[in-house]
């Protein structure tokens, strides 16, 4: 019965309270929540997929509605899982994370019509086996290097490792990486 | 030039730290930002359309790229202008507050190949005049009671107002109507 | 009836709860509240004028209840209307800021028996056009650049434009800019 | 020389650091600052004095310079000494923290050529010893009071103890006592 | 080499800044870091032992020194594994989390000459296998309820099932169930 | 009767939200509760006196079950008198607080069967007056500088004050000496 997507209107709050913890772990004070970073992540998407189709590059454009749903829903199990920083990742079999998310995402979204469907594209990000999810992958990265160097901006000092690990970082777009790179300069500046 | 999106990205973050200011003027302790309300309402607005586009009442299908899109950006203008509560919005003559988001939105969505086809969109959200438009309005006040039934939950007294301003409210879909319902019974359970 | 100012009462407390937009847009991890910078403030205008006042540069000294209402009174009106930030600003035109913070003065204050006096006093401070409102409105902008130089002291980096943009300020009062000058010195010491 | 005034300036805003402790210790999650209790008291004193004068009954008016400079910084010495709550004043002798306060209060103000003459009228705010200092007392226990109906109607439920006290409270003005009246009014209603 | 102790010093530090999920989930405000429930949980470990080795009532008295190293250091790993949320743990299998905690604690204490014995005396905890182990499992729950009715005296409403939860929950000492007993009864009293 | 120690419970759970106020007064943002301090600090002096027992360079090992629970206790008195900055400290005379810090310590560990013990060893902390109590102070400062390193890591640039006085500093053990220029060394790479 279609109500019982209240559920997940719930649940879809308390993503407000989920903090981001590898910034917290860094003793940044005022710590994003994954619905903020959700949120900031799916305009980078939705600029990243406008800036492709429109680039003439790609043979077949981007199917846009599937690129908001994936950058929405991308974070959707921590609202069961929370947010596990890379400290904790390195703890838990990438297996068992992925299994985790996957059973938390099928029940979160299981009063919708397309739960199914929405899955599936959950499973493209996850796998980066679509061009969609690739694109949503890159802009999960971007965002994340904006809020970082939001952070520095504001005065935080503990995040050069952030930066340092984005030199090890393959894009799966060339637009990501010049973005990227337009973001270290101004760094730098 | 796309690089000037990055602009927007920069932008799309400040809404991390705009508080949704009618929380704080009557005393929630913990205030959502305009970026988390977004994000859970973006939530909220996909299964609303899911569930009508499955419910077979629709002659025509809504547009979820649409939807979705609408959503994200409904409250972007606030990166600049912030959130206006009502006792704001009573001080400040519609017409100067709708031609100031405009102006905002436009700026800020103006690096990008789609700018003006997005502005338009936002517009249809605005003015409530199409069913894209109209469904993203109910997810909107849909979302704002479920996270006022959490602060509720959560101890909040202050927002029997929220409650009471509903009840001259008119929704858009019944899908609302009947998941506002639904809400409200949860309240009183 | 006198007791109405209770109502009066109850909004002055929701200053507290009215950040500084400006600070939290750059990033600034634990923002002032309205409340906060209008006593500083406060004590900062005390300050300033009794120094004035006892410099011998006046011909007619300072009225120091005049003084201190218009600045503990100055902000009342964001009570109901928020602190609008500079990018706020340049979106709404000043004559619409100006008439929505007068009808909110003069609403808030209107069950005490001097109101028409204090709201005229607040237009003293608005409009620079007496000493006493030219003191406060230097006071004004002190604060803000003491706040300023305290965040940097605790390694907050987003804040030059602030010290840029004092560099085409003028001053009302010769000591206002002698204590600017200081407070700049000790930025760079 | 009167540039000094700068230290006073930069510890007047430490007062939006320090928070009401009574609060904190129980359990109220968003704690007022000293600055901000001490801004909302400001306007109590502004309009109880405003109220007072114009009701006829004094046969000399309240000097309201007087009133506002000694509600603006009656609680300056917190700067230094913080906000000691009931359980910590049982601790300490009232001798020593009267010392204690005098001390900060006027070194704090030391640089201002009325020190002298504002440390007396602080000390007619500790003594009780002035109409005006006794207005600033009651002032000072009504905006206890209305933040703690704030908080109540906000949702805090540990506060029963406030308003026990405020049973065996004497005020030293019958529009104060009237205020009360009113204010517990709208805590049952 | 004992000064590679300091690593273990700088990752004590960021159980500061963990907090206990299950809170915030539930929308409480202020919800406490893991730092601060071990420090409240130690006190009540070494007051249930003081009043358990004074009781007569055990043959061999309880280790102080083991009792009060397994409490300090039970919740070590979750500088490294953040706080696992009942949601989260559901998701994730108790022999995974187990090893991962055992792998975080061994690597943090690997500095101290004792390590091999903390992590043993920390395995008692986790296996409910020796007396003090036994002990500061009963301090983690009881101190949680005794936070639980904290914030519940603060106006805190979502936090029924932790009591409903602690019905099915068996202690391991009588003295520890005679104390949540009593705290139940100030709950309702 | 044992089962007073609920008293005890409550108001341990107090320190949670006693801000350690010397850092609020310098403006850092996110500031650790003492209770948090606390569990750090113990965690520090069971490192410290773990290295130093197995040294082979104390005639007489120290008692560990004295040491933990002296850090454990230490700043409990601050349940009731919060915590005092340096500013506050030069203002109230050391035996008028020593003696208020006393009267609570007793007053709170009462319930328990070894307050008289436990009040004893907390006077070998304050009084420096045995090894264990000596060990402690060591780990108060140590984990109070790794805290302002933290601090500093994530930006905050205020604290400068806090190495110099430990320039002047005689710590009791060379360990704690070692530990701290090796901190340092952190600080200036």
């Amino acid at each position: 019965m279609s109500l019982d997507a209240i559920g997940l209107f719930l649940e879809a709050t308390t993503l407000k309270r989920i903090p981001r913890m590898g910034w917290a772990m860094r003793g940044v004070p005022h710590v994003e929540s994954v619905a903020e970073h959700s949120h900031a992540m799916t305009i980078v998407a939705l600029a990243l997929a406008d800036l492709l189709n429109a680039s003439g590059t790609l043979t077949i454009p981007l199917n846009l509605e599937k690129v908001l749903t994936i950058a929405t829903l991308h974070d959707l199990a921590e609202a069961r899982l929370t947010d596990l920083p890379a400290s904790a990742q390195r703890l838990i079999p990438d297996a068992i994370k992925s299994q985790a998310e996957e059973t938390a995402i099928r029940d979160l979204l299981g009063p919708l019509p397309s739960a199914k469907r929405l899955v599936g594209w959950w499973h493209e990000f996850e796998d980066e086996s679509t061009p969609e999810g690739r694109l949503v992958r890159d802009a999960d990265k971007l965002e994340m290097m904006v809020q970082c160097l939001r952070y520095e901006q504001a005065g935080v000092r503990s995040l050069d490792e952030f930066w340092s690990a984005m030199g090890r970082h393959s894009w799966h777009y060339s637009i990501s990486a010049d973005m990227y790179a337009r973001l270290k300069a101004l760094r730098t500046s």
